[in-house]
């Protein structure tokens, strides 16, 4: 399996630092508890007709009549409940292509994704190939779209990731694991309830959130910040430290979660993470440890490099009794290691980012192996 | 001339407590000292045909060749200048209209507006009225406008009213005076380039910069609040605060206004303003006081109102030497109070949003004609 300078959520474009991005943001957004409500009426507008479906992927989690109840279906439109227990795939991707495309006489309306970032990813891509001849691994990379994807709303039900804002979607493919950047990816609508989040269960929510933490950790510590990512960074930070140190009501943390996820994606949308997701992608490589808990396992042992964040990380940690995994590289070979590094050091704008364009003198092979020894 | 409940720069939607409002965002947006050197590469694939022009519509305070020669012209594109000295009216938009259908066969390719809050929503206006037929006029008010505005790209070169990102553009109409408050008037690209504001004198760059500090306390202290609008005036807020009362850099200093004014702007879309603007209105109208220093004007006294903002502010005041004008309305007759009061009364939504359902029992006009002679 080829590696690409990409990972899980994130966005890396090559020439950041030789000229200015022109972001594409989501162009409409609605946000309140409860405001799922009115999906029906955001929706009812864009219907090209009544055989054109909008088509629902919904994480397997909400597989329950009373959440049945309240997407607003009409004609033929339809759910499909997906398990993310597992990374989003192109073949995964090609498949339900396929089976709308079989399904309906028409291309769908558009394509709703209501999950956390695997179930946002899936929607972002199904409807790219919805309306792009040939399989999603010929999209991998970027700006390879050639035509928009179907009009395609997010809603997130868990709240780090920042996939809800990003221009890309991650794939597994068959000989690579990267993102189809492009602007056609981002969302056309996304619709932020944080009444979704009250049932997220209290491990997935931390991890999850800390991946937004570490996120705003690299970025704002990172050498390609600007003035822009700086004040989402900022604020998603803030945002983090209010949900995860103080002791805000319930209500008020899931807003405000919500929000920092959101503001998360905008900062490393316009710069770039570092260390603790370049190793956390080596870790997901050879083991499958999932994106949030790789985060966190690594960063535990960032303090060096991250001082502060780390310092905090830990008093989140404790805060909310959540014990890591340890002992996660004991007992690998030197093969392993040298997988799990040269994954790690083929991610290269992350390490620029993080220790700037002398990065390969400080970060030797051998002592990235000792600093997964560490986890 | 009819007043109705709206204001310069801000957006007021009556049903903002019974429903969540679907708020557009400008779908791009590039980022950076410099990237104006981009804005050719951004519109040349807009670009319709070589007989549909781009048209600029710049502030004349850019009116010299070392500008023009860094305006990206192709064929047949026009740089109009237009003096900012006055509030935008509905007859300008309709004669620009009039006069681009006659100069050019073809529609333009897009409308591209440079300088401040005025120039930003004459070119959202002549955007909007270049797609549809009648008047500006006609489509004074909420979401009249029916055909999507021709692609408008908003460059702003002060920092501050948040016109870069809201979904209004306020005309003097010839019987009142009211935005054209739709999902069309949103820019579709936004190009924040803080070299424009190098050249803006002193007091204009603090009274500007104040329009978005007072936005953001009037947001942040207001009933209309959701953890959406309170994160982008949070971060507004600070921004102004480091830029108005610590001693950072000019470079920094000039980048971290220009995203205060984007999240200000941010926040009182999805929110509402409060006092300060309903007060400022009412002397705009009867003495033509602008925008920017009648909101200072008015701020300065309401300490009981915003103690902790106005607190902020004489520190802004006093630490950039600062004078206000004194006596505004020192002679004015009871007849011109009664018109000021009255003008700020009707602004309803600002009232509630600053005090509550019962505001009408704490304000009545001969308490607000009090604070008037204040000034």
């Amino acid at each position: 399996m080829k590696i690409e300078n990409n990972l899980s959520r994130e966005n890396i474009t090559p020439s950041i630092k030789t000229q200015y991005r022109n972001f594409p943001m989501v162009p409409r957004v609605i946000f309140g508890s409860g405001c799922f409500s009115q999906l029906g009426d955001i929706l009812l507008p864009m219907r090209k007709s009544s055989e054109a479906p909008f088509i629902f992927l919904v994480d397997d989690f909400f597989e329950n009549e009373a959440f049945v109840s309240r997407v607003p279906l009409m004609f033929n439109d339809e759910i499909i409940f997906i398990s993310a227990d597992e990374e989003p795939k192109t073949a995964q991707v090609d498949a339900l292509v396929n089976q709308i495309r079989e399904n309906y006489s028409e291309l769908p309306s558009g394509i709703i994704g209501i999950g956390g970032g695997t179930l946002l990813d899936l929607a972002k891509a199904v409807a790219i190939l919805l309306n792009n001849k040939g399989l999603a691994e010929e999209y991998q990379g970027w700006d390879l779209v050639n035509k928009p994807a179907l009009y395609h709303v997010g809603v997130p039900t868990i709240s780090g990731t920042g996939a809800e804002v990003s221009r890309t979607t991650v794939l597994l493919g068959p000989d690579k694991k990267l993102g189809i950047n492009s602007d056609y990816t981002t969302y056309d609508q996304v619709l932020l309830d944080p009444d979704f989040t009250r049932t997220v269960p209290k491990e997935q929510w931390f991890y999850t959130g800390m991946d937004c933490f570490i996120h705003c950790v690299e970025s704002l510590t990172g050498t390609y910040l600007n003035a822009f990512s700086q004040s989402y960074g900022e604020k998603a930070m803030e945002l983090c430290v209010e949900v995860f140190l103080e002791d805000i009501p319930e209500e008020e943390s899931r807003d405000k979660l919500m929000m920092a996820s959101w503001h998360g994606g905008m900062s490393i949308a316009y710069s770039q993470v570092g260390i603790a997701h370049a190793m956390s992608y080596g870790l997901s490589y050879l083991l499958g440890v999932k994106h949030g808990i790789g985060n966190c396992l690594v960063f535990l042992h960032l303090e060096e490099f991250y001082p502060e964040g780390v310092s905090l990380f830990k008093k989140m940690l404790q805060k909310h009794h959540i014990q890591l995994p340890k002992g996660i590289c004991a007992n690998l070979t030197q093969n392993d290691f040298d997988v799990m590094v040269n994954v790690a050091l083929g991610l290269e704008a992350l390490w620029e980012n993080a220790l700037g364009s002398g990065w390969k003198k400080i970060i030797t092979p051998e002592r990235l192996q000792s600093m997964y020894e560490k986890i």
